[in-house]
Order: structure tokens, then sequence, then C-alpha cells
């Protein structure tokens, strides 16, 4: 069996890799036309799409799924429409490839300059929700890229109807139908295959729980882009305007819960606890939030729950916040780099040397002054589209869009230029 | 002893990370200091230098290391001076930290932008020339990075005597000592020990032989920034000015043999091969270089070698040339798919719709029209300097030059806006 399974995933990697030749270097016309071929193609078969995903609703009850795992699977015709709306708008986006940028003469007389080039074949490994298949195909394409697609075995029916429309979309456009492939199969072994095809693909992205990603990390021998935590710190400076304050903290932790980019932790300036936690609190109370504290909050909120040394590395990703009271902006900056994931981090102040200090020490992907934390997101920042969020260092960082999955390389031209 | 060994480097590790915070806030004034203050040390102590690195060349004799091995461990006074002169040039080059390009104003009111920052905590392994040790402490200081140096057990002296320098540099400019630290174990276990420390270093780049490489390659749980071959192609179409291809050719191949850049195969399209290879054979010959064929280059220069299918997958390194006809273009795109290792890749053509595809569809770090492939460096592309060439996709690409050593953070503006 595993031995089908690894012939089945090293041939659908040398497909990609095939496939990704042609696509890196397909015009953006005809990579738009499948877009939206694609888009009408779900559209048209709306019907069969949600009659398909009632299968593996029915499944998934069968097997147990909790309410959220079955919402995140369901696909009504709503549903179809905004996955058809989202590859419309990834066809609007500028096509990233082949942009040329720092063209310039060099006192040899050569001109250098780097030009954006797909990163070569995607493997996507997600849960659940079957508008990935869509979305993620949608921004590999774009990008100039193959995609191997390893979605949830919970959703196998609705994607592979999915990856139909997918194929059909790229037929119509004279695209190769392996630019895009859906794994065929639920055998988890499947997962180790792909995480071993290091000469096949060039990038895995994980979407998806902790625990999914922490065997891919565990286990891959190809780069990940991925975050894997969201603990996330609003620190409150004394020198902050109090309505601010308290409006991006309550919208930074209530705005959503369940999402990576929520307030984990409130560091607050000592001076300004007294006057700004009683309403501050009241807010949050009143939207549900129970409170962690550390022992001076506790001197301010007694009826607070002391928050253990574990908190401070807790990402709740629920109505729980844990606050801590700091002396100064110093004690800020230590208690996030000793505690942050490296996610998002916000300053509230009007202090300008403390906002410019924040922003250069904070070692964080994304870094904010007075704005909630919920702003990182790639829609938000301008981005067009997001695959995923990362919070490593190398390559991309942050919300990860269509430039994420590119590359640039250099470009030289000459008219017979030699090294002296 | 080992145990002995993890201990220490993992406190390397963890006074690097410490540094790491202070190094990459500090003052570009301050790291030019350093610069200037290390130049200034090695300068005052070129008689240490050379004295203590004669003790190298001694034992190194002893172990019968090679000749070309001793001249690249040798540090006479020439070297000294050309090692402060190289950490001048890196004071002179711009701070990449701290730039922030993109900041503009989103329809929700923040401003988003991207911030440049240090990588963190680099780790640099190396084999035998002493220099690399300034050169590499320098790129790493600029770029707001701590640096973990590891080099050869044949170097040991003139490597902590080198140390010694930047250390006291670092003290003058009143930075902390441990930004820059050379290991003083020449155990082989404490290489091992470093590949593990991904808590602690964020990038690592080798320099080195193949085998070095493979290694880390194999061992390292830590990105790796690295080249493993040069295997460079020119391709001479049949619209191409012969003068120039033949001085492409002759420059690629000879102007330096041992170089990662230098071309390995020349593919040259059927039509021009009759009238352009005899010259271009009596000019490779005339400076000894051996020329192995394919069966048509066999018929055109009847006492060339005949290639073997290893040949095209070679990196000699040597006067050694093979070469390929092709039919045209697109064979010579689907070799270079086939063969290249990615590094640098050229084609000599007037023709622009050739030019034009060459640049598109070769997936190459460098790819270049109408120039020797030995313009591939970071001197030569304006970087300034360079820590290494990168054959990689994600992150740095080609020359890796102070850039390559940063990394880009999101930055948010707000005056208290919330997410709706």
């Amino acid at each position: 069996m595993n031995e089908s399974i690894q012939t089945y995933i090293r041939a659908v990697g040398h497909r990609a890799r095939a496939a990704s030749r042609l696509i890196g270097r397909a015009e953006t016309a005809a990579k738009n036309h499948a877009l939206i071929a694609i888009a009408e193609a779900l559209e048209a078969r709306a019907d069969t799409l949600t009659a398909v995903n009632r299968k593996d609703l029915e499944s998934g009850r069968r097997r147990g799924l909790d309410n959220a795992m079955l919402e995140r699977l369901d696909i009504d015709e709503k549903r179809v429409r905004a996955m058809a709306e989202g590859l419309r708008q990834v066809a609007a986006l500028p096509d990233p490839v082949g942009e040329i940028t720092g063209l310039s003469y060099r006192p040899s007389g050569i001109q250098v300059g780097r030009m954006r080039v797909p990163l070569g074949v995607i493997g996507i490994i997600y849960e659940s929700r079957p508008n990935v298949t869509a979305d993620a195909a949608a921004l590999c394409l774009k990008s100039g890229n193959a995609a191997i697609l390893r979605g949830g075995s919970e959703a196998i029916h609705s994607n592979q109807a999915i990856a139909a429309c997918i194929r059909s979309g790229l037929e119509t456009a004279g695209l190769p139908a392996d630019t895009v492939q859906v794994i065929e199969t639920t055998d988890r072994a499947a997962v180790g295959e792909m995480l071993r095809l290091e000469d096949c693909i060039d990038v895995i992205v994980p979407r998806g729980g902790k625990g999914l990603i922490e065997r891919i990390m565990a286990e891959s021998r190809i780069p990940v882009i991925k975050h894997l935590d969201g603990i996330c710190h609003v620190y409150i400076d004394d020198r902050c305007d109090m309505d601010k304050a308290v409006k991006i903290a309550v919208n930074a932790k209530t705005q959503r819960y369940g999402v990576c980019n929520a307030m984990e932790t409130l560091l607050i300036a000592n001076p300004i606890a007294p006057v700004l936690l009683p309403e501050l609190v009241r807010r949050l109370r009143e939207k549900g939030v129970e409170l962690r504290g550390c022992p001076r909050t506790l001197e301010l909120i007694p009826d607070a729950v002391p928050a253990t040394e574990e908190d401070w590395d807790t990402e709740y990703l629920a109505p729980i916040l844990s606050i801590r009271v700091v002396a100064n902006l110093d004690e800020a900056l230590d208690h996030i780099h000793h505690h942050s994931s490296g996610h998002t981090e916000a300053i509230v102040t009007e202090d300008y040397g403390r906002a410019r200090r924040f922003l250069r020490e904070v070692d964080s992907s994304s870094v904010m002054v007075n704005a909630s934390t919920r702003f990182a997101d790639g829609f938000e920042y301008g981005l067009g589209a997001e695959i995923g969020i990362s919070t490593d260092k190398l390559h991309a960082r942050g919300p990860v869009g269509l430039d994420g999955l590119t590359t640039q390389k250099f470009v030289v031209l000459g008219d017979g230029h030699v090294r002296e």
C-alpha cells in the first residue's frame, strides 16, 4: 500500500514539475482566462458541488466531527459564489511574474536588475475548508506556479469536485491541467510522501491547526511557509490617548476570538493602569472576556484570575485575556521579546520617540502603532489575497500574497561584455 | 567531551542571541565606528597576525596540506591590508537596517509599509581562508546581525588572532563583544552542535568545498544559504554576432577556472556551429582547454574527446569544456532545464525575441544576454560585498549581499484605527 502511495505521489510530483515550466512562462491573459473559466465552472456546477458536499457532511456527522468542523466543511450556494468571486478577484490582481526592478548600468557597462519569477511547485496541505482548494489554486496559478493540494480526508468529495472545475478551467484556457493537482487519496501516508519530494516541490504551505503544522515542521525536508502561534501583544503606554487605547484593546481582543491576529496579552504601563484598567475591564467583561492578571493587575482588579507563567505563552483563541502591568516601555519590550510568537504586536502611545523605538525594536512580522492587531491580514495590507501568514524570517514574513509565492532572479544585459 | 562541546556551543548561541538584540538596534554610526576600529586593530597587530599565521602554516605543512590550501591559509602583510580595506569598504556601504519601503495609506486609514530588519544570528561555517573571518564578521555586523564563525581547524590560530581584533573593535565602539564570536575549539562535533541550534541561529552560511556544503545540508535543522554546484551554460544562438560569441565564450571559460561562475558547458546552434566552432576551438586550445563534445561536435572537431552523459552534469572547475550542438533555442532551453545547477546561464544572440524568451524561461539565479557568466558576482552586481551565492529559490537568490542578511517586517501606523 505505502509503495503504491509513494509511486502515486512521485508521479504527481513529476507531472507538477513538468507543468510548472509551462505555467511559469504562460501569458497573463491565459492565466486570467483560466481563473475566470474556473469561476464559471464552479457556478455552473453549483448544484453538483453542494450535492457532493452533502456526502462529505453526512460522513463527517457519522464520524462525529464537531459543529465547528462541520460548519467549516459546509458549502452552500453562497459559498460557491464566494469561491467564484475570489477567483475573479485574483484574476483582477496585477501579474507579479516577469516584473523587472532596479535595472541599472554598472561601471563595467552591463545592466543588472532583478526579475520576479515563480517559485516552481507549491505544496499546500490543509484541513476541512474546501474553499481553500479554489483559493490556493488561484494564487498559485496567478503567480505562475504549479500546485499540489492535499486537503483533509473529511472534504475529499468536495475537493475532488472543485478539482474537476479547476481542471476544466485550465483546459478551457489552453493551460496544462496538471498545473493544479488535488491528491486523490485520503491515506495519511500521502502527506509524508509529499514532504519528501524535495526534487519536485519547492515550498510547502500548511493551513490548519497547530498539530498539522507541527507534524509538517518535524517531517518536512522542503522549506515550509508557516506560522505556529499568534501570541499577539498590545502595549498601552502611559503617554497614550485613553480613548484610542480602550478602542484598540477591545477591538484587538473581541472583534474575533479564534484568529491568529487577536490580542492574547495586554501590557499596560503602571502609571496609567489605575486610571485606564477599570474602564477597559468593564468593556471587556461586557463582551464576556475572562481576565487573568499579574499580581499588580490583581491589586487593581481583585476579582481577576491570577495568571500563571503558562498564561504568558498561551494562544487562547478564546474570550480570555492575560494582563500584565509593566513599569515602562523597556519592560514591555522585554516581555514581548520573551513571550511573543513573532506574529503581531502593537503599541498605543502619543509619544513619538517611544513609537519609533517600538517599531524598530520589536522583532515580529507585523509591528503597529495605534492600530488594532486585527489589521494583520493580506487583504487589509493591500496584498489582494493571502495564502497564509509567516512568522519565519527567511523569504516571506507576515501575510503572504502573490509576491510570497515568487522569487527574484538576477538578469544581466550586455552587448558582448566580458570580465577583465 | 561531546557533552562539554554541546554546553560550550549552546553558551555561544545564547550569548549571540542576546547580543543580536543589541546589535539589531545599534546606530549606523556605532556599527561603522566598530568596523573602522577593527580595521585599525588588524593593521596595528599585523606583525602578531603574520607570526601567528606562520604557526598555522607550519602545522599545515606537517599535516601535509597541499600547496593550494597552504596558499589560501597564508596571511602576509598585503592580505592584512586587504582585510582592513574590506572592512572600511563595508563601513562605507549604506546601512540596510530600518529602511522603510512602500509605506502607503489603505482604504481603512492605516498606513502599511515594510521595514528592513536583521535576520538575527548568522552562523558561518568555512574552511581555510582566515580572511573570511574578517569579511563575514563585517557583513553580519553592518547588517545588524550577531555572528557565530566556525573556521577550519588548520586556521585556528589565525582566526583567533583576527577574532581578538574584532572583539577589540567592537568594544572600542561600545558594542557588545559577543556580536561576533569565533568558535575556539577545532573539534568537528562543534559543527554538528551549531547545526542543531535552531533557537539561537537563524541561518547558516557555509563557505567551502562541496563536501562541507553537502554535510551541512544533510545535517542542518536551520535554513542554509548556499550553492552546491556552478554548472553554468553559454548558448550561442545562430543569430549571434560571432565576434561577441567568441569573446564571451572564451572569457566565461578561461578568465578563471576554479570559480563557480565559469562556463562548464557550451551549447551552440547547429546552423552556426560549422562556421563558429573552428575559430572558437582554436582560441580555447591556445589557452590549454580540453574539449569534450557531443557526436555532432566530434564531426566538426574530430580530435575532441567524446563527451559522456556524466559530462553534462559535471562542474569541472578546470580547463575542460563540454560542447553540445543543439538544433535551436528550444533544445538549448531543454538541455539547461535538465543539466543546469541553477547558478548562471547566458545566451549570445542579436535576436530580440529569443533574448526575451531566454531571460524569462531560464530558471537560474542569474540569466544573461550577451555577457560573460563571470559577471555573476556581488561586486560586479553592485551589492558592495558578497557573503556567498545562493542557488536556492527561497529568500536570497544569486549573489548575497547585505540585503540577503536582512528580512522585512510589516509596519502599520494608525491613529486609533480598529477593524470593523
